[in-house]
């Protein structure tokens, strides 16, 4: 029998021009919560990786390179970082990060969408490694913009985890100048802010700016990086935004903080990592400089899928 | 949220070159039994599709057309269909169809994958519908051959129901002038053998004429015959192959027994039907009359899945 | 070098859902006329392809059928068929196959798209076979419409051969009852009238039935038939309509025509073809009895190309 | 008419189990020289392209990214570069890139295909940007092996820019320790050697490792760097290795060389895109460390292209 032969395929849609064929091993779990369509496949490149409404959050194979960019160089920059907010970042391997900095005394998770970080415990355990049932670790269900309002608390570092701000997404009021002004008062002095911020190619690179001018309404001096992460067929961009205007740390003092907080283990962050996200492209940096539109929630539909049809 | 992009796919191959796409809902069940893969999926055109090694077997939306073809045919040739034999046939359908005439006293149905029937009657059940219960049915999960070569009883119609011949598959010895001549040696007088027989257009006729030149070999005058499935991206050949030389049954004669039979509410299959189905392009005459080539269990290669990588 | 790595491919989608991948060997024309986008292409399969806006309009492999299909059955229904007009058929194939009729004096072809069928002649030489130097042959490049609203004369057999009547098509406006109206007040006695049709497969048969719906406000008794064409990964609806109501041809008196006219030599049609496709599955014959929609001009905005994104 | 229908694709396979899936406007050459595939398209995301034997060689929105990163590192370590060695470099970009130093007093250009060279110049005048014309360059079409072994000049800088050393490709013997060697033995004093290295992701570093340490076994240092070229769905190797063990220029003095040579006009390569291709990912560092195998003549089948059916 031609057992070899590949008949499920997952193709993730880029824009109507583009799109990446994944052959797959087993769609594992398929369904949908309240707030967006959930399916977890397995595929033999990438093992177990997470979609939702169609588009790659994260896969075993290379997960750790997101996640490690997206906590390490916030957690590292602060000096003694020990209330952590991230908001969104369902999968748990965000939370599981940030647990790695003993100075941590608690991290809350704002996630809207309960279904899915349960779906997530059960078929990706490998992403949260536990970090759910860590003491230092309190989840919320709500929406994170209702949460900020109505919180007084302050956090010594925020990370946000959200999917993309498409027109129709519960994300999309997150990406926002006035949100952003919220997420800076409940900084906490010397406090830190760092976001997924799309992708960041030549080719693609115009809302990864937009948001980085946004931010540089609010924040002195935010600073892109960005992580090649295969799986999402894409060089993925970050942001991160410190409440005061810091010296950048130098190389030896990044791998003096990994090794004072024992985590010579990441497979991906370390000094020289560190150096090479956050030196970016030529090209890279003329973009973000002449980058002169902002997100704002009274006209906030900047950001638009790409029509048409992909046939 | 973008709801509505399509993400997963089922691509079936047709060969080296040519595959046909479809957007699936969800993958309802995937796994493998001690014989193939099986797939259990949902599409928006085709509704639930059963695939074993990555071809589509049948879909909710049109299987009435592949398996009327199959059944009705041979039992309305036959004047007393009492006692039927069918090889294969696992989603139950053919059953189903075989237990419309009212004259059949028992069906047995051999099928090798015991997994596969009972996952057909779990996620398939508009298939068989409930015809695996009826008192007439009796399912034995045994390898058809060597059944065959022990059983001593004799069947008014045969109906071989079975996957493709491909060199690997278990299916590969059932399509032989040999078996084909234990098939013979199982019919009673006036007893019917019809079989699928494989895909049947101008560019892919080459098996079925094989087919049908094999049978030639042991049955006076086998019919060919075909219906398109358009799930399968395919016109299905069959083949009809009677013990005894018949004049070919009248418009008038097969709406009679239709009728005598209670036949009215089939979907597909009537006398317009019949002769539509039994009367071929002259392109399919020719290429029946000029294949010289038989199967035959010594030397069983001559059907060769195409090779070579599909990109 | 891997030499058989197949990189180009013809995605053709049916609709928002369903796509047929034809690898390419080459690319031989792209381009775009006043009309439409055209492509030539070369498959391993089906070999030479033209493509208009994205749809196979015909393949070498399979052109035969169509086009025989298209024009035989209505010369073989009309006793002397001398004078046929078309209306499209760029590619030359159908005034290929009416000038096999010795009786044809005059064919008259208006498609309003010179710069295809120049395409066609240079890239298709194989398609026309020369049928475009017959004396018998005038070509004007003109909108159908147009033509025949100033045109005075009547014509034994007019064939459309057409493409789709999607909304933004200058086709649409040729498949309405006012159209066909036309189309008759120019059928001398006796004449016939023949259409393509669209898909006629049991999940799209919706726009054939309301094109014979449509005819049928016009015309006695019109006739849907159909044909297989692998490289459409469809089912082809036709439809003949004449302007009395006569008895059906017997068999032999298509096979008696047939040899009077010297067309024994086709690939396709003959008596049994003949019987084979004027005869429909009965739940095709169910869908055209229940259609009750009607194209008009006024509000001809029925026909709809599927919505959506593809992925 | 639906215009915007994408129905041209060129599908890049990376394995048996992934592939990007391009939309093209049109096929702008298709065709084979003596020694491989060619393809010119035009995608709306990247341009034109260029593809050998179905893998994209560059693209007219990114190729200035995989240039600037092969040549200009190579050339900045050089204090004073005036003989340049390219092996390949069919496009005439690496050429174009060369040029603009103003030191640069010849530059050799081996290319075993002059009919693909004849083809770039035509379509792809863009790459070379008038490269050719330049009374410093001099082509030879030749296959570089043999050249080499022959020639008895030495260069400053040598830049392999050859196709995958796919078994039966002529560039698989030009990745090997003997290769190599010869190269080694074609160095001026304080000549450097740079090399495309194949694709550097995690899930695919081993061909990359394996060309890094049959390097290490003929120089003293080699260093590994990589660019995230886009329209390869790859982050892009790159190897350097000088003939002296030097130290490592500082941010400073490759600003400075860039300037003394007038090359602020680069949209890829400057000090700070220096520091990020040349800092690697941790994972990938010790990917290097690891990785034993070494490439050599007598049993150069280590790289072996997955096999395999694609569906």
């Amino acid at each position: 029998m031609p057992k070899t032969k590949n008949w499920q395929w997952y193709l993730e849609k880029q824009n109507e021009f583009e799109a990446h064929m994944h052959a797959l091993i087993q769609t594992i779990y398929f369904g949908e919560t309240k707030y967006q369509k959930v399916g977890i496949v397995e595929s033999p490149t990438f093992g177990k990786m997470l979609i939702l409404d169609g588009d790659t959050q994260s896969s075993q194979k290379d997960e750790f390179i997101y996640h490690e960019a997206l906590v390490h160089p916030a957690l590292i920059f602060h000096p003694n970082p020990k209330t952590i907010l991230i908001l969104g970042g369902g999968e748990g391997a965000t939370l599981r990060e940030v647990l790695k900095h003993p100075s941590v005394e608690t991290v809350k998770m704002i996630d809207i969408d309960q279904e899915l970080v349960e779906l997530c415990k059960k078929y990706l355990p490998e992403w949260s490694n536990n970090a759910f049932q860590s003491p230092k670790t309190k989840v919320y269900f709500e929406d994170a913009y209702k949460y900020l309002l109505e919180d007084n608390q302050n956090y010594d570092v925020i990370i946000s985890d959200l999917t993309e701000p498409l027109p129709d997404s519960p994300s999309n009021k997150l990406f926002t100048k006035e949100f952003f002004s919220i997420i800076k008062s409940h900084l906490a002095a010397k406090g830190i802010f760092v976001l997924q911020a799309s992708k960041a190619d030549c080719h693609n690179l115009e809302l990864h700016t937009i948001i980085y001018n946004t931010l540089k309404q609010v924040f002195p001096a935010p600073q892109s990086f960005a992580s090649r992460v295969p799986s999402f067929d894409a060089n993925w961009g970050f942001i991160l935004a410190a409440l005061e205007l810091n010296p950048p740390l130098k190389f030896q003092e990044i791998n003096q903080r990994i090794k004072e907080r024992n985590l010579n283990q990441l497979k991906y962050y370390d000094a020289e990592t560190h150096e090479h996200i956050f030196s970016l492209p030529k090209y890279f940096r003329e973009a973000l400089k002449k980058q002169t539109n902002i997100l704002e929630e009274a006209h906030n539909n900047i950001i638009k899928e790409e029509a048409g049809s992909f046939i």
